[in-house]
């Protein structure tokens, strides 16, 4: 369990640098990795079944990353093998007008999971404190002076305290949330893009404004140190994940997102005595149906 | 102007029996109050159509009251007038199946307003620390032990701290809201409940559990005053206004919500002078397509 090294609970600066992106310093041997990542994946899977069961708590995974960190992949790897009903995957790419013209918090609040499901979000509302702030989007906002008229630290710092109130509310009422960000290395980010422009079926997958963002590398992950330093608690932590080796990535997650689900309320349902007597009574009432 | 003295900003205690029910201590004129009303309704249609236009800021209007305080009737003579386009209203009755399943909030963030609505909650999420409390019906809710293990006063002051923190939210992301308590004495709620007894017309209005919810009039007032002294501020107070006369509660309804549209964004949208050049073009276009 290497897991825990990777969390960060908003104690202190931070600096993603000082994060690893790949698993030299954690010393692992990688076929003992991916063994891993199956049994997990085995234990997830029967955990869902009795979350789902229990229907007493949520969990809403949030997937942050830059460009080709491996996103898309991972949420594969990891989801594909749970039972559809019961997780639901949302991917969250530029608002359209009808969502811009209501909170940002609102299209994520209508795909919230019911209580025994699992949610992912592919991107999140904090792209609206990192890409907003990054590319200065706030300024062609429709709202009132009131709200624009301000310094832009104060813009974010009023969304970041929105979040985390936000974050604490779903706690409150029975969610678990499970931040994740990918963190991969300039030089990874660089051969993932070219091979998607070498590879004839991995072409569609690249377009060209990416290197816009790659150019702007330094300041996104400045925005994202911000967003994380000012959103991170106890309750709600961020898990700040390598991302230069896939398999690596997969198995971290699925160790967090493990963990995440044994702290969960995951009992099958009691049954009462009165319901187990019903329940003998109507049994004999299919056996004397006739012979099976 | 008598609307502001039935603002409460969440300074000391409320006690609602210290608010009155009828216009008695206003020494109003009924005719002239039916005639300001009307003329309030007239600017109450022309600043929709300029915050429709601006589309800066939404308004959500929520109002609360006990049965037969006249929520409907007031809801229909105030906003019958306006453009239903850009005028919702959700009425809450019990939550449903789903609606349980996820976070209370969850079903007033399907339907909140674009910025430039006006969105009418008959009933709201108020009735999560009213109602709820009055019935403890929070001991029946489907959530892990960790929220529900609890003191009752604690489970609903944690409510409280986040309808606040909600409310704060939605100005900050330019709403205004308009919370509205509907205050009718117990004496008047007997002769309507009579009234919709008695008159044919009015039968469908009753229900005998009507009369389960009145012998718990003192405990639903007392759930009132905590939820108010708990969530009114500055920016999102609560109006408790007299309810024993339709005439004079639509009135001061109308008085705060057209108080509340003349402090909302509602200039029509500047055009520029680019903008205005090119539209003068399409004036000769359309001119010369021949004789009008």
């Amino acid at each position: 369990m290497k897991s825990e090294k990777y969390m960060y609970t908003g104690k202190g600066n931070l600096h993603l640098n000082d994060y690893p992106t790949n698993s030299k310093e954690d010393d692992v041997d990688k076929q003992e990795i991916i063994a891993k990542f199956e049994e997990n994946i085995k234990e997830i899977d029967d955990l869902q079944e009795a979350l789902y069961a229990n229907g007493k708590e949520g969990i809403i995974v949030i997937l942050q990353a830059i460009d080709a960190a491996g996103k898309d992949s991972t949420i594969k790897r990891v989801f594909s093998g749970l039972n559809p009903q019961g997780v639901t995957v949302s991917n969250f790419k530029q608002p359209n007008t009808d969502e811009l013209s209501h909170d940002y918090l609102w299209r994520f609040n209508k795909v919230l999971p019911r209580r025994g499901e699992i949610a992912v979000f592919n991107r999140s509302y904090y792209e609206d404190v990192v890409t907003v702030s990054v590319h200065d989007i706030q300024k062609s906002y429709s709202m009132a002076n009131r709200v624009l008229d301000v310094r832009k630290s104060d813009f974010f710092n009023i969304r970041y305290k929105q979040i985390q109130n936000y974050e604490e509310y779903l706690y409150e009422n029975s969610y678990r949330l499970l931040k994740i960000f990918l963190h991969v290395s300039k030089d990874t980010q660089r051969k993932r893009f070219l091979e998607r422009i070498d590879k004839k079926e991995k072409k569609w997958k690249f377009n060209p404004n990416d290197l816009r963002d790659r150019e702007l590398f330094d300041k996104i992950m400045n925005a994202y140190e911000k967003a994380f330093e000012n959103t991170s608690t106890e309750t709600n932590p961020w898990y700040i994940i390598p991302a230069d080796q896939k398999w690596y990535t997969r198995y971290l997650f699925s160790e967090v997102l493990l963990k995440t689900m044994q702290n969960c309320d995951t009992k099958f349902p009691t049954i009462s005595q009165e319901t187990l007597d019903e329940m003998q009574k109507c049994r004999e009432i299919l056996i004397n149906e006739g012979p099976i």
